[in-house]
């Protein structure tokens, strides 16, 4: 409340003498576009040479507006980063800043590239990040030279003094097995991302924690894991099948896996639900399209880029954040993939 | 033949004088990451006042680089777009430029707006634009202010001038045309793009230069177009279905339409290709996973960003292209949404 106070104070301090409106002057912190040039001009020269700026102000218009926001994405050949991007760009789009795009493949070498880019050319207004692990480095460097970052659907653990937008992760590993018991299932198998990865872990979490509170027991050979591609959903969908009393249904870690398992009993001749029910996790725009449809796991990749993207510009205005970090909810979105179990069939 | 001799002149003399090799000078014209800093400085100061660098050579180092290469392209929910984005990045990342997007919404209002952010912070190396129609406005502003472009897939007529990376849309329209026709097809509709565009009305003419030469007439009914998108297949896969004589296999303008001719078919309880045969274009990732997996058009999209981009980096280093237009060609991806048509029925 102190801030705020000490904010407003000092907002008005500078619209007084630059001879503008209060809202100007925070239409300048914020970089939005409508301020002529010659009124933007005056009000920064006035908050450079003010002497009781407060600090966070002062830093965040420390460098010159590079009019450019950076985004470090793992690739484009999925559309759960496209998603995310999406939402990134419309909030930018508004602004006078451009958004430049980099790709780390997930690899650190990548990542290490891109920041000697922006550090040799100091040409970047603030970052946002959706990186592999909890890169700790990455961060370091960031915040020694002063640029604000925000750090979306951070697969690693975070201090909490990382700014970060993320989903319930737990929650939607509950939503996605409740949903299978309620139809029935009680051999529920799950498929996660990598077992290192902070969100899979949460998912599998709520998976047990659902079985347990339905008295199901939790059957190790039903926990499979891989990356977050095709492919893993196909092997391990053949490895569940090959099982002595195999799942009647399926929880994948992404909508890619589910593909995958949708491949794998299409070449077997085999049918989805009838055969086996699956549930993605996701929903990117190809879930409502598959064959049959995709019940899945709704995160809100659009709006966890909007609201990261927000906060950013925040931060680069120099203003605090509400919150450090923020959870979008997962939802369930009931489509075609799955059916109720009864007695040794699934019927409809 | 002049034109290299004396290229080739200048760049020798700029290495004597900044006592570097020849390909050192190369790299720091093409903004090669590998030079180390103090040699990029020596070079690019020989380079700047040197009298006797070319003219071109010049223009490509008048300003000081950016660091950042602008990509313009229609949206962000478009497979088709994020493979040229993709080809883009992927030479982009090989070098010390980084890649700053910009989405028009195919809107001449967000392309001024976007105009106006690179004209006013001079902020930019170069540009790929993947624009929707012929904007020789925006061509003759970029050549004004010397920032040089490629067009990507330009889907209007461009003036000979103009760098341009295209497809053989004209003989993908044949492609598709005579392989349903070596399928027994006869009745074969197509639904174009919007047809004010370039592309649209040459795969259209490829569609009816293959008929003529197989002697089948042109019917009307079986020629409808609209934009590139799900809706456009859905409603006019209905429309042609309602005909008195309904066609037996439909030609896409893309393969988003195509995805709305097969919920248009499992709406009412047919089937592809039993029931129609079905072929899209731009093979996009989503094209081998729909069910039946879509035969297809290649467009090679992810070639056309990195030839365009590789095209660019020439103009950024201020030398000549080979060619101004470049035109990669189309090619039959078959899978499972054709089948053969015999006497009144499709058999496998």
């Amino acid at each position: 409340m102190k801030q705020a106070v000490s904010k407003r104070g000092t907002i008005t301090s500078i619209a007084s003498i630059a001879g503008v409106s209060i809202p100007t002057v925070s239409r300048v912190l914020h970089n939005h576009p409508d301020v002529a040039p010659e009124t933007r001009k005056r009000v920064e020269l006035v908050i450079e040479e003010s002497g009781f700026i407060r600090n966070r102000v002062k830093q965040g218009l420390r460098r010159k507006s590079s009019g450019i926001v950076d985004m470090l994405i793992p690739d484009l050949n999925n559309p759960y980063s496209i998603e995310i991007v999406r939402g990134v760009e419309e909030v930018l789009s508004r602004t006078n800043l451009r958004l430049a795009l980099s790709v780390t493949q997930d690899t650190l070498q990548l990542e290490q590239r891109w920041l000697t880019k922006i550090l040799n050319s100091e040409a970047t207004d603030g970052a946002i990040l959706v990186l592999l692990h909890g890169q700790q480095q990455c961060f370091d460097t960031l915040s020694k030279h002063k640029i604000p970052f925000v750090a979306i659907d951070q697969r690693g653990d975070l201090g909490l003094d990382v700014p970060s937008v993320g989903t319930t992760n737990w929650f939607g590993g509950r939503l996605a097995t409740e949903h299978l018991i309620s139809l029935g299932h009680r051999r529920i198998a799950i498929i996660t991302g990598p077992p290192s990865i902070r969100c899979s872990q949460d998912r599998l979490a709520g998976y047990r924690a659902t079985l347990d509170d339905a008295c199901i027991p939790v059957d190790p050979a039903l926990i499979r894991s891989g990356a977050f591609v095709q492919e893993t959903g196909y092997d391990q969908a053949c490895a569940l099948l090959e099982l002595p009393e195999p799942p009647t249904a399926i929880f994948t870690g992404n909508d890619m896996q589910a593909m995958g398992v949708y491949s794998a009993f299409r070449a077997r001749g085999l049918r989805i639900p009838h055969d086996m029910s699956v549930i993605g996790f996701d929903d990117v725009p190809i879930a409502s399209i598959l064959s049959p449809s995709l019940t899945t796991v709704r995160q809100p990749l659009m709006e966890m880029g909007r609201v990261g993207t927000t906060m950013l510009l925040r931060l680069i205005a120099g203003e605090p954040l509400d919150s450090t970090r923020v959870e979008l909810t997962t939802t369930l979105c009931v489509r075609a993939s799955c059916m109720r179990y009864h007695s040794g069939t699934q019927i409809c």
